[in-house]
């Protein structure tokens, strides 16, 4: 048995079409919806070493795409950034008078953003 | 001679690693760098079929790519939104008086924007 590593369940939303189909249904199962290998077998009609295999190829596909291209790591850091603006002007909204000057300051941040 | 198409130039830019290195470097040589096929063969030491044939396999494996994971027209789509909440922010900043309800509301969009 291998440990679940959840940042491939991400990968999975983020490249997972480029999977073959069964490989990638046999791999959401087992991510997504959280069976077991053995879970996976029986109701796929392979054997568990099948189902291992196929994990264990999409794993490496995903990730090799990952490196590659970087695009989820990229996406993950500006959901971060957009998260932390969104924060701030909250608490501007919040705030008892005007600030003009913190407001440009916020625009220009997210017209800068690097996507 | 066919026609540069110059959304490839953004997919070149997005899944550009995908491709063997070679190829890419023809792909941007003719995408980014704006360079014939002919010019691009003499600097290259291949023929200019050569060079045609490496670019129209970079082309196809770009669109399936893009028509597979869809994850640049959702970035380009994203891009557009957040430049038109910076000038929504822009424009706030320089109203005379606080619309804090209307900060509430940019903020909300920027925290429900599907990322």
């Amino acid at each position: 048995m291998f440990k679940k590593d959840m940042h491939i369940s991400l990968l999975l939303d983020f490249y997972g079409d480029i999977l073959s189909e069964r490989r990638r249904e046999l791999t959401s199962l087992y991510y997504n919806d959280d069976l077991s290998l053995s879970e996976i077998a029986e109701i796929s009609g392979i054997s568990r070493q099948g189902v291992r295999d196929a994990v264990k190829k999409s794993e490496a596909e995903l990730l090799d795409l990952e490196e590659k291209l970087g695009l989820c790591g990229r996406y993950e850091e500006l959901r971060a950034q957009l998260a932390r603006i969104s924060g701030e002007l909250n608490s501007l909204a919040l705030a008892s008078k005007e600030e003009a000057s913190k407001l440009k300051e916020i625009a220009m941040e997210l017209s800068t953003l690097n996507i």
